[in-house]
């Protein structure tokens, strides 16, 4: 027995008790005559005294000795605290120290283990065990241990039941690219990752388990963007004999339990909008609708004039900023040079000034005159004090570009507040979409989704118009799940992967035990998967996803830890049968 | 919604309702004007009724053309049944169906899907989703969701966090062969599945976490033997501060809870002994102690006399069987026939039958008499009625083949009861395993294992006969799971490597973040890991773990139901940049 209490849990009742604890050298104060020591456990942090008057010499010396990070055991008795710390939970008392021993010491640390380090991000990485002492990381790793549990419970509680699904499957060329894994004991064979467990939970409601989920390990290899992982973590469900309604509410219901249990957070029923509806209102299918500023089109207004830029515009589209006419020229021609970067890669931006005389000024005034900029600002419903920010061009291009000058000034006004929460359903995405440097449809959501039931034989006429009985949950601009009802007949399913351009033989290889078992009575299913990364990171208020997993990698791929990938042995490559081609 | 109700939930009170089912045709009767369908659910069994007098002509014909596993949805009355069926929880209602959808048809399926099933195993494991259609498996995967659910709970309220760790970690050569992963992003570079998360949850005590767990696939890449799998779950548990009291008190209390919560059976205190008595009263470190026949080793009564069978072996060690002397001749002779064979490999077995009459009777009266017979009777504990059975040579063989016998005979006996559970510790193994062919110590559990603290010191002078804190839980001859107090000292990590033959370069390229992490504070810390599978088995009365898995692999690593491992594109090993090398 190291401890009889741990460090948080101490308090003005437990004054006069024997006790010992065991923890880390957080920081010490040195007077020479006394020495106070502020030991730290994942539970607390408890003050020890060491005092000329109270304690040996030879204690008070060993005390001397102690430095940052030092693991220690002490035994002592719980007395009152002189000047309490009304900061933490254990600051009317502290440990008069009897008995000190030293369990193992430190060197000192590569970065301060505090709230606020000096560490940068690449040495906190190579150090994540130090890291991860820090009281906002440890933070974040129990808020998704809560999370991960409170799903669990829920999900449970509604009969779910939770089934592994293997890790080591079939490499198929949809998607993304697989991690492969060599097969020793098959020659000249793979497995791969999971990109998901996709198949196999269709394969469960097939084999008649009803409602399933799993919390589960899924990988991809990416060329990595920034806070991407090629192995994260998915919520993955599914459930047979639902339409989709039934999944919205199941899962509306899991979600507005966990953001109750684990935040104390009532949200209110979730709208739902169509993929169309949020393209042409937010520019884009993962809205933030925390605040407004939905996309006003203007081409009707505007394109009666001589101003050319607009009159050549597939899409004229304005946002109304509320209060923005308090902007400066500075600030305004900040937002026209950001739109320029390649990032956003805007021509240019027009901007009508609402000022608090009813009069409008405008970047275009040579083309607009009051009534139409009047027309503008009662179509943006804009009022006086506003700023309407206007672009134009291709429709696809444009609001992209107006969807990121949304966030962009949304974020500049404070709008995008982490501790608020605005989640919505989209729903009614396309099937398919047209690759054109391929010259061919690929699945929107993956092959396995089904088309509205009113919209199946529009499959064989005119794919490219059909929507998918598929749905996403956004929260905060973030895609934080998505799923489909799934094609549970086999015609269907071959009649997509004809659109998708496989063979029947390439169909037949690589999905014929679906097919196969989609014979032999296959029920009406769908399902949905949440990315558990993104969630977690959202209900913790950020949106670094690698802040919540406890040992990230980083934008190359690579655990800087561990350094790993790193080289095999001859023999291991031997023993597979492989050869280095470099 | 396709379903009001699902098929286990009516009941008499639910009589005059109208209610909605969906589900799957387990058997039909079809008496011509009145059909019977048993339709089937997860849940359960309901049955359906169309009759000519109270069902339209069309309903009734559409009834007729249904199969065995089709898909059907029907709406219906609940109408109390004629004659009741007790065997079912539903059995006192059935459904007057008035309208009837087939949602899929289904063909012949090809094994029943009956508890005793017609399919043998590779064909059910090809058609597994039919597979889990059956009572048996489904009721097995369900056990192991409430098993996992209950583990997490009662760790989650013991103050544990469960952490997902890394799944693309590094290889090292220690211990079994790792799956290697080839990283595209990084050339020439490997990943590895993790065999267990070893480094991992050390860290994470490092960390301050305190107290870590995660249910987690692992992966080993053996040559597979009966009921082992390439990827496999384990119950992954750390604590820091503890000593090996702490780590047993902690899980007993899991697995006590699990027996309690899942079986609603008490197990009393789990007995505990060490490696050495285990290995001299069961011959293995995995006893079975459902029954007793522990050895009794007789060399000082059986090697004063001229039998020189016994005189020149190392061991002499017999065990008494109740009851045993009711075996026939011939059934003894099956025993000596089955020890022979090349899976025990013994030489021969003598035997003393225990008469009523006191007499003995032994296949060597001619060397030993009445009296030296007694004296066998007597040390082994036998009674009249007894069989004494002896085996002898050398003490490690003998032992192996003495413990395959009583396992043997206990199971003829019918004392191997899968509804009963003999748990116990098996604690202070030895650190090192002399390991013949390499001429070198191999770790006997990893090199992480912390030898027995006050033979630290012997680790220099004599490491081989160093005890380590290490345990194991075995249930029923089974090891359900394994750990140890790990070493937390910088130094004695590296005595350990030493040991075990690694070069300072060695250790430090494959372990340096472990060992650089231990020079900042590395608390004392230990733990265990479950095997998951197995745990399950036991709990679900069988020995089997295939049948504990959704998606089990067959022997040589194949899934047969996905066809996986396979080739890959010529283009995937390009962008690995590796060529096969059959």
């Amino acid at each position: 027995m190291y401890r009889t209490h741990n460090c948080g849990e101490l308090r003005k009742s437990d004054i006069g008790k024997q006790v010992s604890l065991s923890g880390w050298v957080q920081k010490m104060r040195d007077k020479g005559f006394m020495i106070w020591v502020d030991l730290r456990d994942r539970y607390g942090i408890s003050q020890l005294i060491f005092d000329e008057q109270r304690t040996s010499k030879d204690l008070l010396n060993q005390a001397k000795s102690l430095g940052r990070e030092f693991v220690i055991q002490i035994d002592g008795e719980v007395i009152e605290r002189a000047s309490k710390n009304q900061n933490i939970p254990t600051g009317d008392i502290e440990i008069l120290v009897k008995n000190l021993t030293i369990l193992n010491s430190s060197t000192i640390p590569p970065f301060t283990i505090e709230d606020n380090t000096d560490g940068g991000e690449e040495l906190r990485m190579k150090y994540r065990y130090l890291d991860i002492r820090r009281e906002p990381v440890k933070k974040n790793l129990i808020l998704r241990h809560q999370i991960t549990q409170q799903v669990r419970k829920y999900l449970s509680d509604s009969s779910f039941i939770e089934v592994e699904t293997p890790c080591l499957i079939k490499s198929t060329p949809e998607g993304a690219r697989d991690f492969v894994v060599p097969s020793r004991t098959n020659e000249g064979e793979f497995y791969a990752l999971p990109q998901s467990p996709q198949t196999f939970k269709q394969l469960l409601m097939v084999a008649g388990l009803d409602k399933y989920f799993q919390i589960v390990k899924c990988f991809r290899d990416e060329d990595l963007r920034a806070d991407r992982q090629p192995e994260f973590t998915q919520i993955d469900c599914e459930m047979a004999f639902v339409k989709q309604d039934d999944i919205l509410n199941t899962f509306e219901g899991l979600i507005v339990d966990i953001f109750k249990k684990i935040k104390k957070i009532d949200l209110n029923k979730f709208p739902k909008i169509t993929y169309d509806q949020a393209i042409e209102k937010y520019g884009t299918d993962q809205p933030d609708i925390r605040f407004g500023m939905e996309f006003v089109e203007l081409n009707e207004i505007c394109q009666h004039k001589n101003f050319n830029v607009f009159n050549s515009a597939e899409l004229v589209v304005g946002i109304a900023v509320t209060g923005g006419n308090t902007f400066t020229r500075k600030e305004i021609d900040k937002y026209i040079d950001w739109i320029k970067t390649p990032q956003v890669g805007a021509m240019g931006m027009v901007y009508v000034r609402c000022n608090d005389d009813g009069k409008f000024k405008s970047s275009v005034d040579k083309f607009y005159d009051q009534t139409d900029l009047k027309n503008i600002a009662k179509k943006t419903n804009a009022s006086k004090g506003d700023l309407i920010m206007i672009l134009s061009g291709d429709k696809n291009t444009v609001r992209s570009q107006l969807s990121a000058l949304r966030l962009e000034v949304a974020k500049n006004l404070g709008l995008r507040n982490s501790e608020e929460f605005a989640p919505l359903w989209v729903v009614d995405f396309p099937l398919l979409s047209w690759n054109e440097e391929e010259d061919k449809f690929h699945a929107m959501h993956h092959p396995f989704t089904a088309p509205k039931p009113d919209q199946i034989e529009l499959l064989k006429t005119s794919p490219g118009s059909v929507k998918a009985n598929a749905y996403d949950l956004v929260i905060n601009g973030n895609e934080i799940g998505g799923g489909s009802i799934r094609i549970h007949d086999k015609s269907v399913q071959e009649q997509m992967f004809k659109c998708l351009g496989f063979t029947k033989q390439e169909a037949e290889e690589q999905f014929g035990f679906l097919m196969n078992a989609f014979q032999y009575g296959a029920p009406p299913h769908g399902g949905i998967a949440f990315g558990l990364d993104r969630l977690v990171a959202i209900l913790g208020g950020s949106e670094t996803i690698r802040d919540f997993i406890a040992f990230p990698k980083n934008n190359a791929g690579r655990d800087v830890m561990i350094d790993s990938p790193s080289k095999i042995s001859p023999e291991q490559l031997k023993e597979l049968k492989l050869k280095q081609d470099l």
